[in-house]
């Protein structure tokens, strides 16, 4: 998976736009059509319907609204895979998508095809900027599907009582042990948050407003596995006081024992975790980062260490002079990785770092004007916000200004913990 | 479809074996594997999945218990295709059927290859008489998932917001009017119920045993949508005093207006159906038996029409000296017909009759030993009788006997209303 | 409680009335106003609104539509005591009953008295047919919701966590062992069943009619408390083969170890069983009979003992030459007792008796016109048949014909076993 | 009402705490014990229970905790009487308080006596430091539950289908028009927010802390009911793209309308509206603030009015200079009024005012030690801030600091909007 290419890179729009779409079918590659139709759970989508979804949006909002020549290419798409566009059509209940069987893969191929043709002819002619403006963001949002379908598709074979790998190679480079963690200082003051400059941004990046930061400090890494491990042994699952009370309520309706994924053997005690590669002994993951872990965990964790985690202000203060590097989806490790080097580590990539902070408008912020509107200023209620990227984010999809956001009691994505003080 | 080969005949053990499993994958000719993952509702299961799990009770039952020198095919298949025989082995959920993208149909149909293969050699060959009852068994046990498979795939493909048909070719031959309902007479007195003879039957029908009738009258006629039709329009589903509180309640909750797949357009009034032969005007089947009704519907209308369901001894009586025949599975109508002709008619086939009996065991019913036991008895409590079978019913797999069974909410079989008084 | 007066018997109707009003009044004696207020499950009501309700029966079928000179006690007491006469008006939601702090007690007395005082004076006066019968059939209602308030309000203190009694004073007379279990053989035949002769019954006790009965024979006695333990403590609530599919699921969702009112102490492993008598030690009851069990526990225990449930024309035959007599309400023990003396025991009282029978209409059934139909036609859908009463019923309200039904997960009411074979 | 004393005063401590305890009782005065079991939705509790379980807050944490030589009233109170720390006990389910009949209002009233007799001894002589500092939280403990009691009982006698008034006396005042809403400019900058001074706080409201804050208008008084009809009227309930997700989704399953306790007259289309004072049209509250409204609805009223609702920082800065007056719990109003006078209005009593704010830890938040840390602290998630009481708060309880919380669905609280841009 490491050539993949950069998808948004020196090279022309329209270049970029076929490099984002190969990207998606590249990651479908593994999977055959059944494995396309499996929903397992509420939050997730078949793999098959994230690619119609992120073509319809490409036929949405650009083809059908500002090209009065198109011609859909069949009537009901515009409503069958619209997701929650109010402002669109209705929509299916999200739980139907499971039972698309029609169309079927060959004919969503079809339909990648005919919109990709026709939007890429108009991008290398020069398009209008609304246009490219669009292109840009249906591009982004794409990335964002990209994302949605490996931690779906992970979850899918998970549910699959046999427990499929997505990739057969086994893991490298999990020897060695990660890096101290220790303290970086901030000390704080005004500063300035959200998006600035030309690039792409959401809407929810915006406006870039003044805030002040008392000083604070951040750990150099992410918590590890090996980490987490101590805690679920010092009973951190049996102790209430060190929960919120809705997350002690999920630890008991749930059944909650560990992240997601972990799996102990109940004769030998020995721990194992279901990766996208299958399913390892934990102990092979020690030193990585711990993933799948909810807000909930997240915060119980950072309360037991006596520690916090940190806002989302203080988390973009602390990365806005970083480079975007890191575990992201290109370099094909599709698990968090093993922090080393110098400095502060694991910013972007390996695992959405859950912060303190709800997510919610920014001082003045407007949502997008139209149905574009409803791409994300609607969530703004009962969510938290997460930073930095994953291991199966794009590369060229994350910046420190980007705010992802789940609720509170989310497990099913590649999401872990910083500390900070 | 007319072409299929009735499965039991006078043909060898060895070669109707053959015939039953060829027709199960018959039926599965007009379906993609995507298709085959489709699971809509409660009642329903994967088709790939009825395809395993049919092989799976020759192989659980005969082979892996009979043959010491059977090799299985796979070594999990024996709890991942299990449906509920608690002495086998632990279960997968059902509702996780449809996460079973992997093992993909190629190895289901390599697995049935298999299976087949090592016990049509067995019969071939002359097996002892046990693996001979149990095979015959097997056969009827696929026979009902053929049954369950169409069943199921309609829900499935009606839950597809695009509506697919199961077969394209448009009905023929429902432009006569039906039969007149005449009331045909029985002296009632003291009758024998239950099978008797050399043929199979389920362990749920017997023993033979006697009972009392009181004299009674049965419709010629299954009830038809016309007729249906103006129980609705009377204001049949507002009007709490025909129905059973039970069903007055899934009136309301369930917010039933007319029977599963009946479509009534807000526009123009216009209702249409559901058919495995995709939507059509309700007009066009008005002369067809209703069918995908509930017990509760069944019931309500019979009060409606001041008349009642028969019991299922009353029917069986009736039933008793009838030839099995009518608009069953080989007919490749897959919709119930209009009746025609002389005397009593579509006692067998077109659609299940609801009887007024519930279903429990016969005076000194046992179930049969061992995890076949399992099969019929541990299901009665809460179901209503139904008898007859319906038009996707196999021909050799239904006789005046036999006892099907479902909870009288249940409106995704072919289920219809024959009345008594 | 052993000085209360039979309520129907050779007085007049006019003093036999106020024999059953002046009961349900002495049932609350031991209650406060707020113990009256409580609804602690879904099948249960406030004592109060049983006080009102029964009211209200006599109020809305007697005084409202026969009487043209009645003026109604308040305006919307005829929809707010309705429990499920949908032809008489809408009624308030079961579980809002909990909410009903007004009406106070003191007004339903008020309402009780109001009422009660215009028909007395009727039916002193000499009231016509139609009246007298209708009083009957409220006289039995009242004495159905006797039995109820019992059954509710031992819930309603169980599930207060200080676990309160209803009746201080200690059990007597539990010492004795229980006589032995033997068992009574008939020689079955034609039978006729249902209600005969010129007593009152309920419309679900008609037409007699034939049945045919294969010869069975019937356990002496209803199993004990140290009998049932037997099986728990064999593991028969771990064994699924011993349970139907549906009582195996109950087990399971439900967490069912014992019957309900049953407790183990975790650290000596004690079992006790709550009364209405307050929490006494299992020990105490262990020659009792079992109560408080599911139509499912009883089919499992049957199953386990490798008898059968009887079926309830068996029943019936068995009870038919019986005189109605044994432990009832009127004998204040308010438990099942120890099964003495010689010959068939317990038919009547103690525990009701799960048959094996789904609760259906007769063969010639009709319901009463208008709303008094609603009382037992509606609910012939997923109930099983009991027989005999319990501790807890009216000495003049049981009668061999008696057809009591609840649906097979009920737990709350005094339910328990007797085997057949 | 009016001549209830201001709890809270120049006079001694000893007197304080009886004010407040005698508060709890004359609120309970138009109450019948039947009426204090009513426990109508989720939120509410019992009356009984609230005066219970402050008594208990008193006994747990002063009395058992810090007087060695205090014994306790009831051995079982310990725990029956706990809400929510698990760090003193374990705890009834709350929807179980309303099976609490025993201990019957009289032993309550008992409990509460010899509790108060007991502290008030203590704090008359001269308590430690510890015993006043947590009798003064105990104190607002109680305060806070009597708003609760209020808002409890509300919901309890709307729940009861006639509808009964907690107070019998009509409004008053209601004819004038509201004053004209007006915008309050602030110019932002750096603020300091939470906290300060010698008097009570909870630990929620500290430390206290440096924000910025851009320039903002604060609406000069909440909105009315006559606005809030408006949006109504403008199909502001059917207009998904004015809506939070999570607002648009409970207004389909929940069915809302309008606020709570508002009703529209299906014949005549009259809107009324339920208060303590019983059923009133809602015409003669036209000008009186709406409260009832969810989170969701008053973010969907601002972005109607093409406003928004004001930050938490933004309130308080507001808010920080001026008294604290308005309509409050000893005005005996009971319900919102008609704004009127110059300058702001109406931010302390009337209605709670629902902030754009989530309700999370102040930078350095640390709860309580010991169980008094889960007073406030463990509900940090999913939930927004109110400010400013409502019309059911004690004057001496409310303060410009104060951070009172709910999910963003609740309506039962007496919540309002006030709009800020």
């Amino acid at each position: 998976m490491s050539s993949l290419a950069t998808p948004v890179a020196a090279t022309s729009l329209a270049q970029q736009f076929c490099n984002v779409r190969r990207q998606s079918e590249l990651l479908c590659a593994p999977l055959t059509p059944e494995d396309m139709m499996v929903q397992s759970c509420a939050e997730a989508s078949p793999a098959k319907w994230h690619l119609a979804h992120t073509t319809w949006f490409f036929e949405t909002f650009i083809l059908r609204e500002l090209d009065p020549g198109y011609r859909p290419f069949h009537p009901d798409f515009l409503w069958l895979f619209n997701s929650y566009y109010n402002s669109v059509s209705d929509q299916p209940e999200k739980k139907l998508r499971a039972s698309f069987s029609r169309p079927g893969l060959q004919e969503i191929q079809a339909y990648r095809e005919y919109v990709e043709k026709a939007l890429h002819k108009w991008l290398k002619a020069g398009a209008p900027d609304e246009v490219e403006r669009r292109a840009v963001m249906g591009m982004h949002h794409e990335q964002q599907h990209q994302e949605l379908l490996l931690t779906d598709i992970k979850h899918a074979l998970w549910t699959n009582p046999l427990r499929p790998a997505y990739l057969g190679l086994p893991f490298e480079n999990l020897n060695a042990a990660a890096v101290q963690m220790e303290w970086r200082e901030y000390a704080g003051g005004l500063a300035d948050i959200g998006h600035t400059g030309d690039g792409f941004c959401f809407d929810n990046e915006l406006p870039r407003h003044r805030v002040y930061l008392e000083p604070f400090e951040l750990a150099s890494r992410l918590v590890t596995c090996a980490e987490y491990l101590a805690f679920v042994e010092d009973g951190g699952y049996r102790r209430s006081e060190l929960w919120l009370s809705e997350g002690w309520q999920a630890v008991q309706t749930e059944g909650w024992r560990a992240p997601l994924y972990w799996h102990q053997d109940k004769a030998s005690g020995e721990w194992s975790a279901f990766t996208l590669r299958g399913e390892v002994p934990l102990s092979d993951l020690a030193q990585t980062a711990v993933c799948h872990v909810s807000y909930f965990e997240a915060d119980a964790f950072a309360r037991w260490a006596q520690k916090r985690l940190a806002t989302e202000a203080e988390w973009e203060f602390a990365a806005s002079d970083a480079r975007v590097g890191g575990n992201l989806l290109e370099d094909g490790v599709l698990h968090t990785s093993v922090a080393s080097g110098y400095g502060v580590q694991q910013m972007f990539g390996d695992a959405w770092e859950w912060t303190a902070s709800a997510y919610l408008g920014y001082p003045g912020f407007h949502a997008l004007p139209g149905a574009l509107g409803e791409y994300n200023g609607k969530f703004m209620s009962n969510q938290m916000v997460l930073r930095g990227g994953s291991c199966v984010t794009p590369r060229t999809h994350i910046r420190a200004t980007y705010r992802n956001f789940f609720s509170p009691a989310t497990r099913w994505q590649f999401s872990g913990i910083r500390l900070a003080k």
